[in-house]
């Protein structure tokens, strides 16, 4: 096991070799890609990638009952995986720096292979993508990990990626970019901002926690909070709701969901305008979609163009957590998003932008936004800005944040609110559309407290 | 308990109170039916039920690589419920006698609600659904299971319905047309033909059976086909495959079927034709899309049309099973279906109408037909004709077969097959789209035989 020290060496070396280079262009310039003529919407003349379309979406008796807006509509699956091995019995996650357009601090960590489905099949050419054969033959090694999960419902259309964590026996070699980190390593990186990519902590929220056995020697020295952590991780703690409770409440609010997403053309898209060569809302708010011309070194394509989502101001997400009986339950909702597979799927607490509050209707205030945003210092457990996907997203940051708080009932008595464990939510995780990229993002970083908050960390 | 003989006593009785008369008319003759000037696609007048549409099917690589067909398109979920509660210790199901014009001998047995959503929010008037107040607020009662399934998806474009069962305690008002059976009670009656309706089969397969504990001192008199069929639904009995191993098996099939399905106009769609005021296929096979004028007697609207599907021959699902270190396995495919939302779902080992290879080329022929319908007698388990759902479709019925066979490790060499347990059905079940409405008939006909082959019942 390499010291994190010589990762960060590491790091420091590849940002001198490799970085992107960004400059907003009118989407009208962009090389390769044109609006069309009838609905506006964007595309690359190759086909693949991904288009920027428009759509109305119509949600009667919600606060904003109906709105238009751009999103991405990328229906290829791509593959997000990270290779595991042993070594000298520790499990290692084989981890790629790489730099994206829309990052805002250049270099990220990110998975073993990160793929869209035209990337691996090598439609357009290219280099073959390292590590590919392990993901694309899993069945050759134990598969820790392999689901399809959802990506941010309010900026992609039924995005989805293959989230997969493959253990292998045997020699892997090491390629230049590419770097052997134990979970413990990956959890403290997590706490430093803007560094651990979106995608890493969307297949590392797929990674069961293991937790050392009950009150285990070791777990002495940890502080309360901590063994309420690993207790939760645990198959068989006692838990607020059974499985049975919660599927059953999933497939009631899935059922009474009532939000229709129809294609409309992106030209003259209501409450949306062409300002500078972008598309923003009328409000200023909400996002724009932009133009970008990238530079890159240290990539195998050094110059291309492409639209992206810029969103204004920095988005929040949340997490409430309690100790019910002595184990960690997170308060979760059931959030109907635009792009969904499947009307809903379990949300963190809090999801938003505080700023565009100020252009919907009061209704619209998410219920617990001042219970997260307010807590006294004391109660917050993680509170760290994470960056979503830089190649879609230009300069997306999300604050995200861990707050405990005393159990209280009533917090859960919203319908769309329940208290559940950690070990629920990775239950869920191994089947589809259940838990929502922001939720994932934001158990990753929950696991990660078992390692930061005590020296001793996590199997 | 009541017996079953009073039970027979009282379908009898019901038989010649409740009971439809079908003529068979042209569709246009359909009153409150019409079709779209433009795209041919039958729907009421009123809007909601269902419509009939033409859609485009292309399987790139598959030996029939397109085709286009009618459809059946039901957007709404329905609710399939059936209510428990114990009587002196033991449970009992609440099932409604129902007759549909569909069904070939009159009355079938019903779950206790079988409601469209416009059955049961009443957009067209009608009388309460009797007991729906049970699954529609299921959280004041024990949910068993609660899950969305699909229906067949060769002839429904993405229909789920809401599979429910509820115990409840507490005095329960006994309808008229309603009966409380034990489960070993509707286990017999499966072996009858025709008999258990669809949806009953299909709300039962989502009950996982609860097998007496290993070795129990009454299992001793059983053979070693039950006792093996007993430990296959146990949690912790040995598996042939880990969970995992089959979710990832789904995920990659997923992932890789190429199957996509486009609406094209019913007017005009290649190889069906107008025939005597029914649309047939040109080769006469599959099925037509007929209109039929109901006359009902003992329900609440008297007098309806409406079009429906009327396959042509007699379908077959059937299973082999095998024993596993003592644990019986069944051999399911992962199937890809017209209407399923989400490409594949798991079905039996054998699914098709035999005659219809006749005008398809030979390489589309399944490959497991012979060891199914060539098995000799003393090998089948199961062999009963049962139903599909009446009120959509017309005289359509499955012969379904069970099918021992010694364990042969070559059968499951097919990458779209594999060996699984009840049990581990069971678990899927839990959750939606991973277990075909075929495999979900065949696995109620499966946990019956625990039952079936020796008195002592299941608990």
């Amino acid at each position: 096991m390499r010291s994190l020290e010589e990762f960060y060496r590491a790091l420091d070396d590849a940002r001198e070799r490799m970085f992107t280079t960004v400059e907003r262009v009118p989407l009208d310039a962009l090389a390769g890609w044109s609006a069309d003529p009838a609905t506006g919407t964007i595309r690359h003349h190759r086909g693949g990638f991904f288009t920027v379309e428009g759509v109305r979406v119509d949600r009667p008796g919600h606060p904003v009952d109906h709105w238009s807006q751009p999103i991405i509509n990328q229906p290829e699956i791509g593959i997000l995986g990270i290779l595991v091995k042993e070594f000298d019995g520790v499990p290692h996650c084989l981890m790629q720096l790489k730099a994206e357009p829309g990052n805002c601090d250049g270099i990220q960590v990110s998975p073993t292979v990160q793929a869209t489905r035209s990337n691996y099949l090598r439609v357009h050419g290219g280099n073959p993508v390292p590590y590919l054969e392990y993901f694309r033959e899993p069945s050759r090694h134990r598969v820790v990990a392999d689901v399809r999960q959802s990506e941010q419902g309010a900026w992609f259309l039924r995005k989805r990626n293959r989230n997969m964590v493959v253990e292998v026996q045997g020699e892997v070699e090491l390629l230049h970019g590419f770097h052997w980190l134990t979970l413990p390593q990956l959890h403290r990186l997590l706490a430093q901002d803007d560094l651990v990519n979106m995608d890493t902590r969307s297949v590392l929220a797929c990674l069961p926690l293991i937790a050392p056995e009950p009150e285990h020697e070791r777990d002495r020295d940890r502080d309360e909070f901590t063994m309420a952590l690993l207790r939760s991780c645990r198959p068989g703690s006692p838990t607020r709701h059974s499985e049975q409770n919660l599927l059953s409440w999933i497939t009631d609010t899935r059922v009474r969901t009532d939000l229709s997403v129809s294609g409309v053309p992106l030209t003259g898209l209501p409450g949306w305008r062409r300002v500078e060569g972008r598309i923003s809302h009328d409000s200023g708010r909400f996002f724009d979609v932009i133009g970008v011309q990238v530079t890159a070194a240290g990539r195998e394509v050094a110059r291309w163009d492409q639209p992206m989502i810029a969103p204004y101001g920095m988005g929040v997400v949340g997490l409430l957590v309690t100790r019910i009986d002595g184990v960690l339950h997170a308060l979760v909702q059931l959030r109907a998003e635009v792009g969904y597979v499947d009307a809903v799927e379990l949300a963190p607490t809090l999801q938003c932008v505080p700023e565009n509050y100020d252009v919907l209707p009061p209704a619209a205030r998410p219920p617990l936004l001042d219970e997260v945003l307010g807590a006294p210092a004391s109660a917050v457990r993680f509170d760290t800005v994470q960056s979503e996907e830089g190649g879609r997203f230009y300069h997306a940051r999300t604050r995200h944040l861990i707050v405990e708080t005393p159990y209280r009932p009533e917090l859960a008595e919203h319908p769309d609110f329940r208290w559940v464990t950690p070990h629920q939510l990775s239950g869920l995780l191994r089947h589809s559309h259940y838990v929502s990229m922001e939720a994932r993002s934001l158990l990753a970083c929950l696991h990660s407290l078992a390692t930061v908050s005590s020296p001793a960390g996590v199997r």
